[in-house]
C-alpha cells in the first residue's frame, strides 16, 4: 500500500473600498481598481442590478454607462440585467440559469467580471452564478444595504435556496473586489437601514466591547439616520467580520461559526414568517433569545443581558415578535437547531456570550431554559419597554 | 476614499492512496483514512456507482455493503446511486438534481462524504454536486479507469457540460482522498485501457524526458496489458500532476495551463465525433499535431517529432483520424483555439515543446503552419507505420 501526498495553499486577496457615488464620472475608485489590475487582454464586465435599487435610482443605468464610456480599461456589455431582489431572488432557479446563458451568450471569461448591485440575496445568488462558470469569473460586489455593505457582502460566501432550504447550494468564493458606495443607503425604508444593524450588535458582543458601547452611545443618531454614524458602523462592523474570516476558517472546514451569534433562531423566523421578517430583524430576535439564554444558564449576568435588551429596543427592533414564542419541544422555531445542525454539519455549535464582547462555544440547548429564554423576552419587551437604559 | 483589505491563504491536503480490492473485508485502507481523521461526530458516507464498473462488477454493491458494515468509522447510506457512466453523465442535469437531493434526503452534512466510482465524466459530475452542496461537501474519489487515476480523477476540478460546452459550470474542488484500486483496471476494454496512456505521454513530454524514455522503452508491455507496467505509468504520471498543480497556480487564477498541452484539438476532437472518439485518443492526436507544429515552427528537431509519433503508433493509436484535417481556415477543429481560449480566459496560452521533456508557451498558432502539420500527421500515419523506431 502506498500513496502520494498533495499539499498546497491558495492565497485570496481583495479590498473593500469605502466610496460616494461610485459611478460619478469624478470618482476613479472603480476605474483606478481596474488600472491596479492590468492586464494585456480585453476585460469585459456584465452588470446585474437588483429591481428596487434600479427603482429607487432610476438614473443608475445611464450613469453606469456614463461611467464606463468615458474609460478605456473595461468594455462594459450593453445590457444591464435586473432582477428581482430579495430572498425571492434566491428561490429561482430561473434566475440562475439566465445567469449562466448571459456568461455564455456574451463571450464572459475568466479575466472578465460580473457586478452586481443590490441587497444580500442578489449578490449571492450573482456570486454563485459567477464562482461556478467556467469554474470561477471574477465577480465584483456592490450591496447597497447596512445588511450588505457591514456583513453578507463583504465575506466569501454566496448561495442559492433549493427547495426552500436557505443556502443550499452555493461555494465559498472571495469576491475581485467589494464597492461600498454610502448614497445607496439613503433611499433605504427605515427597516432596511435598521435591520442590518443587528449584525453589527452582533459581531460587537462577540468580537468588540468597546464598539458595543459605542453602539449604545450611537443607537439614536442610528435610528435618526444619522448617515456619517452609519458610515463608522459600517466600517468598523466591516472590519470585523472581515478579521474573523481571515483569522479563523475563512472556507469553514471545522465546525465553528462564531459569528452566526444569534442566527440559528434568525433563520427560521426568516422562514416561519415566510420571509415577511427580514433577516436583520430576525437577528436582533436571535440575539435577544441567546443573550438571555446565555444569563439563564449562569454564563452572563442580568445587568449585562438588560444592557443587550435595551440596545436592541433603542434600535426600534420588535424582539416581541410571537416567532419567538417556545412553548414546548415542538414549537417550529427549536427545528433551527437541527437545521442549524445539518448546514454546518457534525456537532452541533452554539455560541453564546459571558460578557459584552466575549463569546463562548456550547454544543448543547437545553429546551426548558429555551422555553424560559424566549418567556423573558417576550415578558422584558411588554413590561419594559417603556424603561430606559 | 478609504478601503480594508482582506488577505488569508487556505491550506488543502488530501492523498492518492493505490491499492488493490479496495472493497475486500482484509483490506484496511480506506477505514484507515477514516481513522486517521477521526471525530467525534456520525459521518455518512454515500456511494454513486458509474453504470458500466456496476456492470463489469456485479459483487462490487454487496462487497462495499459488507465492507462497511464491518467498521463503526462511518455509517454507509444504504441506498447506492447507479447512474449512466461517461460524458452523458455530464450533459444530463436531472443527475446534478438527483444528487443534491440524495444530499437532503439522507441528511449529508459538511462532514459527511460523497465518494465516487467510476470514470473522469462520473467523478466530474459528482464532484461538482458535493462541491456546491451546503458550500461544500467532502468528495473521495475512486477511479476506475487509467485516464481517471493517472490525471482527471486525482486533481482538483470538476465540473458539468451546459448546453454541450464542456465543463461550462463547475469549480476546484480538491477531493478529501482518492484511491486507486488497480483491480478495476482488469475489466477495461483495450480502448479504455490504452487511451488513457496519452496524458503520460503528454506530462512526460512537458515535465520530464526520462519518462519520456521509459514510456519508449515499455510501450509493447503496456499495450499488452501488463498490470504491473500500467501501475508504475500511474504512479509516475500521478505524481507528475500533482506536483505541476501544487507548484503552479492549482485554481488556475492565471492563463497558463501547460498541463493542457495538446488538448485545444482534443477537446474539440472529442465534440466534432459526438464523443464516439475518447478523450485519451483524442489527446494522443492532439499531440501529434503540437508536436508537429512544434517541428514546423523551428522549436523541435525532427528526430525528436519521430520519437513521439512512433510512441504514440506503437502504444496503437490512431492518429490518422480525418477529425484532425485541417484544410483552411473554416476547418472546423481550429474552432477548438477560440473555444480554448475562451475557456481560459484572457491570452491564449498554447504549450509547445523545445525538446523532448520541455514545454513553451505561446500565444499564437498561425493557420497555414496548422494546415502544414495536419498533413504531415496524417502521411505520417499512413507512409511511415510500418517502420520501427
Amino acid at each position: 500500500m502506498s500513496f502520494l501526498e498533495q499539499s498546497f495553499s491558495v492565497k485570496f486577496e481583495y479590498k473593500i473600498h469605502f466610496t460616494k457615488s461610485l459611478f460619478h464620472t469624478d470618482n476613479p475608485t472603480f476605474t483606478d481598481f481596474f488600472k491596479s489590475n492590468p492586464t494585456d487582454v480585453l476585460r469585459k464586465i456584465f452588470f446585474v442590478l437588483d429591481q428596487g435599487v434600479a427603482d429607487a435610482h432610476p438614473d443608475l443605468v445611464s450613469a453606469i454607462r456614463t461611467y464606463f464610456d468615458q474609460q478605456q480599461e473595461v468594455q462594459l456589455i450593453p445590457e444591464i440585467l435586473i432582477i428581482q431582489g430579495g430572498e425571492a431572488s434566491k428561490n429561482d432557479t430561473g434566475l440562475f440559469d439566465r445567469l449562466v446563458e448571459a456568461v455564455d451568450q456574451y463571450g464572459i471569461d475568466r479575466h472578465s467580471y460580473i457586478a452586481a448591485i443590490g441587497g444580500g440575496a442578489v449578490l449571492d445568488l450573482v456570486g454563485y452564478a459567477a464562482a461556478v462558470s467556467h469554474r470561477g469569473i471574477k465577480h465584483i460586489r456592490i450591496p447597497t444595504t447596512v445588511l450588505s455593505q457591514n456583513d453578507s457582502g463583504i465575506g466569501v460566501k454566496n448561495g442559492i435556496n433549493y427547495k426552500g432550504k436557505k443556502n443550499f447550494l452555493g461555494t465559498f468564493a472571495p469576491p475581485a473586489a467589494v464597492f461600498n458606495d454610502d448614497q445607496f443607503l439613503l433611499t433605504l425604508t427605515d427597516r432596511d437601514w435598521r435591520s442590518g444593524i443587528s449584525e453589527a450588535v452582533k459581531v460587537a458582543l462577540i468580537k468588540d466591547p468597546r464598539f458595543f458601547y459605542w453602539i449604545e452611545d450611537n443607537a439614536a443618531k442610528l435610528v435618526s439616520r444619522d448617515l456619517e454614524t452609519m458610515d463608522y458602523l459600517i466600517v468598523r462592523c466591516a472590519e470585523l467580520h472581515l478579521n474573523h474570516i481571515a483569522s479563523a476558517d475563512p472556507f469553514e472546514m471545522g465546525s465553528a461559526r462564531p459569528l452566526d451569534f444569534g442566527h440559528w433562531s434568525a433563520h427560521k423566523l426568516e422562514q416561519l414568517s415566510n420571509f415577511s421578517v427580514l433577516h436583520g430583524e430576525a437577528v436582533a430576535m436571535g440575539i435577544a433569545l441567546d443573550s438571555t439564554y446565555s444569563f439563564l444558564s449562569g454564563l452572563l449576568t442580568e445587568d449585562k443581558l438588560l444592557r443587550i435588551l435595551n440596545v436592541l429596543l433603542h434600535l426600534s427592533f420588535d424582539i416581541s415578535n410571537p416567532f419567538i414564542q417556545i412553548n414546548d419541544d415542538e414549537s417550529p422555531i427549536l427545528r433551527g437547531l437541527t437545521e442549524f445542525q445539518e448546514h454546518l454539519g457534525g456537532k452541533l455549535t452554539i455560541t453564546l456570550l459571558t460578557d459584552l464582547g466575549t463569546g463562548k462555544e456550547v454544543h448543547h440547548m437545553d429546551h426548558q431554559l429555551l422555553i424560559a429564554a424566549s418567556n423573558y423576552v417576550l415578558n422584558f419587551t411588554s413590561a419594559t419597554a417603556g424603561l430606559d437604559h
